[in-house]
């Protein structure tokens, strides 16, 4: 069986957080990125994280907290990114250590801009980590509610078999169940769609479309991703898997998504500019629109959804206007 | 192009008034059957149906409203069933008009009780019906928001496309739209699952389980109607289409659903005579639950949730303890 080994997670946010949580319930010893010195001793101060799921505890004897990624990345065997992923590029540019031997796994839901590449696809073709030393964890899972212990089924995505079931392992708890995929990339694009069509059910709602049509548009928000999936990543995959549908789900039937709330100001009549003043931070999907719609514009897959909220966010025209054209489209 | 003639629906709740505002708009004129003269005599007084959907206006003289059953079923080329399922097998006793050269259409969702068939298979076999004269309309349909002329979604089902095509034509509006589809039997048993399940979202919500755990037992729903439906009928359909997963969606999301209330009363720890004494009425889920449970008992599907659902509501088994065995069965 694979051993893991030590683990360091690299990212300090709310599901960053989640992820310690579950981890070093398992190995009573984590190594922590954070950015900010000042966080760190914070930290040690409150011994929880300073600015999210304050609630969760830590014992500062099982977790060594550092801003020097090289240490980190040369002390660890597996290293848990869970960073924003337009500051990935920035944090592995200071980077000397080499990854490529590590056992790399990626919670980053998102795209890595400019190079328009999954967190994997980066790691593997600019800092040549190999596939089989590469996983994924997705699957529907609000930070706070693991940090109240709540039920949570997580999935690690990984092509070695065994590396993903040693991962599942340092993952699963009385609260965290687990399971495998060998679908990486899938589960990472799918996880970028999620907050595309989160923001189109935010905008149908700004806009005053009723239950009724939310239903369909996830319906065909799920067929939009499975005709994308299988252009990236053409095997067998059951799209009614907890790591799609759930966390579609999860994201577009919540309020508390960020995503679906800057859709809802943006179906209201918001420009973008002043939705994004107002929430007093860019939702993740807004850049994930704009990725996504060029990733597409080589593979040319019909995704009318994707290309009614580019329209809308990008092109300034109407919600009322694309939305109108996209129940059309419907079926 | 097959024609539908003149139309007649035969149920007088919300989704049944739903539908005859829908039809009466395309034909203007259909026939509408009411079990008791005295709400024949309010609706003629107000205008509207007295007990449902009171803000939808009727012209008088565009309704034949009757509650002579044989008269309707003889003067009438097209028949749209929408009563409550346990009604169905005792008003069709009363009956001595032949039915089987009618085009009959289901709206209804539910299981004929004691027969333990849904409601195209019993018109077949008890009444003769052929399978080309046997319809079923589905998909995510809250009344009440037709009622608003909010964007719904129907799919009318048949073995005939042409006859499917042509009840669709007869639905369709500026916010009404429709496709066709020859699962007829799929779409029938699938609207009788989404209560169960949407009793079983109950459940959860009111033993506290939170958002990520309910994404993934509507994930896991998915597949155990999957399961069902391909051992019911056989054919290639995908899940991911409204009729199934969006109307799955709009019930189990719903929190005016009156299967998930009741669902979660009894997950709160309420006897069910105590929770549908407090509901002063039965979610249309609780003997669907029945009604699968023994439909399934030659059929040997695996269905984890039915099971759960059953063995809370019918063997009083605790509700903890059969939705922990539950997660433990999920993926």
């Amino acid at each position: 069986m694979y051993d893991v080994g030590n683990i360091a997670i690299i990212g300090s946010g709310s599901w960053a957080t989640a992820i310690a949580k579950i981890v070093v319930e398992h190995t009573h010893h984590i190594g922590w990125f954070f950015r900010h010195d000042d966080k760190i001793e914070d930290f040690r101060r409150l011994e929880h994280n300073p600015a999210y799921l304050t609630s969760v505890h830590f014992d500062l004897n099982e977790v060594t907290l550092s801003s020097d990624i090289n240490r980190l990345i040369q002390d660890y065997d597996t290293l848990i990114f869970v960073t924003p992923s337009p500051y990935l590029k920035s944090l592995l540019k200071k980077t000397k250590a080499k990854l490529r031997d590590k056992f790399i796994v990626t919670a980053i839901k998102g795209i890595v801009p400019e190079e328009n590449l999954v967190c994997t696809e980066y790691l593997r073709k600019i800092h040549g980590v190999p596939d089989e030393n590469l996983a994924v964890i997705g699957g529907p899972s609000h930070a706070e509610e693991v940090a109240m212990e709540r039920l949570t089924y997580l999935t690690v995505g990984c092509t070695d078999t065994e590396k993903a079931q040693a991962m599942t392992q340092a993952l699963a708890s009385h609260y965290v169940k687990t399971k495998v995929s060998p679908d990486v990339i899938g589960i990472e694009y799918a996880s970028v769609l999620k907050n595309v069509y989160a923001i189109a059910a935010g905008i149908c709602s700004g806009l005053n479309y009723g239950d009724n049509f939310q239903a369909v548009l996830m319906s065909n928000a799920m067929q939009e991703m499975e005709r994308l999936l299988n252009a990236i990543n053409p095997i067998q995959r059951s799209m009614t898997d907890s790591v799609y549908l759930g966390d579609q789900l999860v994201t577009g039937y919540s309020n508390f998504s960020r995503n679906r709330t800057f859709g809802t100001m943006i179906g209201k009549g918001y420009s973008v500019k002043s939705a994004q003043m107002e929430m007093e931070m860019i939702a993740e999907g807004y850049y994930g629109t704009k990725c996504m719609k060029e990733i597409n514009r080589h593979l040319h897959v019909d995704m009318p959804i994707l290309d009614a909220v580019y329209n809308i966010l990008y092109e300034r025209i109407s919600p009322q206007i694309e939305i109108k054209l996209l129940t059309d489209s419907f079926r």
